[in-house]
């Protein structure tokens, strides 16, 4: 049995969602009279679902959530069959398995979302575990989703790594004791993603799968 | 007539259409089938489309580049109707004009592109001078469009000032001789329109508006 695991992010980051996300949180709010720029939603994809209404709207969000959340469900719905894998995705979660190290995939994603992303991604024999939104008390940038895997896993922090793409992972991460090392494809900047303390930020699954032997996951490789 | 004008970029700034534009560019890279990240199309936009696809795919840009226009236009085509502009972008027109400058908009973007967006905008009262991308040589970031603009007002750079979302638009400011002020709509970070060279960065055209009299737009106003 290893004991290390690598914790992978799945929107932005093994598949190319968060535009899709934003996208589809930019109608929601639309259908709600709410004109927010597209960017701003943008850069809170990754958050939970709940506290990005109430981040975006403060006190009106408690009258308008239901409906936004509903609303924001059809339109992802609409798009996910859009959502595909990035270049190198699957060899990736593949090499970090032939290391020696367990896969887990761990979101803020709920079940709805995340099974035609899981389909999409392909990698069903490559996963050891998956966390979901539905499963933790609170979605990043809280840590639960992290700290229900290592949990599951019996594995303390040190243990893991974190591979994401926003600084919601980051953060959930650091809270949980974990490192965190982030690709761009989510449509964040290097320079975010370090200053929020990424260990490191990757262009993309298919760079991090060149450098992975190099890189701050190699130390939990059993071989 | 007035002896300034403020020249302002479309996308992104006065209208919410980057990530728009990002997804249609991210299908018609597909339509190719050409895997490209959407984020590495969505910090391109705001350049001339030829050099998007030339930057992106390097060599193989000459044989698939047709293809991927024609196939980018029918899909942004099919998006355009979800244009929207920000809140306060016809107000910030309106306070710039009330205060004796001409208003400019001055943009990449063709003109079949532009038609529905200056129709979404509904601001053709507010208007002084359109300069869109296929009056000029070559698009941002090569600094035509400003030239083009400035001599067809027949004012010098040290009249005008531009106002844009990406580093697109400031690089082709700078290169004109224009400073060129910034908001965060287009969904670049603060920290790259500083980097690229812009004179100060805002939220959005709400923010902007607020702070106009003390903008670097400012010594440009009449009264």
């Amino acid at each position: 049995m290893p004991n290390s695991a690598i914790l992978f992010d799945i929107d932005g980051t093994l598949l190319d969602t968060n535009y899709l996300h934003a996208l589809a949180w930019r109608r929601a709010f639309l259908d709600a009279g709410q004109n927010v720029p597209t960017a701003e939603l943008h850069r809170r994809v990754g958050m939970g679902s709940d506290l990005l209404i109430q981040d975006v709207l403060g006190p009106r969000a408690e009258r308008l959530s239901e409906q936004i959340s509903a609303s924001r469900q059809r339109h992802f719905d609409a798009l996910s069959a859009e959502a595909l894998p990035f270049d190198g995705a699957r060899e990736l979660l593949a090499a970090v398995r032939a290391r020696g190290a367990l896969v887990v995939l761990a979101t803020s994603a709920g079940q709805r979302d995340l099974a035609p992303l899981l389909d999409a991604l392909g990698a069903a024999g490559l996963v050891d575990e998956v966390v979901n939104g539905d499963e933790v008390g609170a979605a990043k940038p809280r840590p639960d989703v992290f700290l229900v895997a290592m949990q599951k896993l019996n594995l303390g922090p040190e243990r893991c790594v974190a591979v994401g793409d926003t600084i919601w992972d980051v953060a959930a991460a650091t809270r949980s004791g974990i490192g965190c090392v982030c690709v761009r494809t989510g449509g964040t900047t290097r320079h975010e993603l370090l200053e929020a303390g990424a260990l490191a930020v990757y262009d993309d699954t298919a760079a991090l799968l060149t450098g992975l032997d190099g890189s701050p996951l190699s130390p939990l490789f059993a071989r």
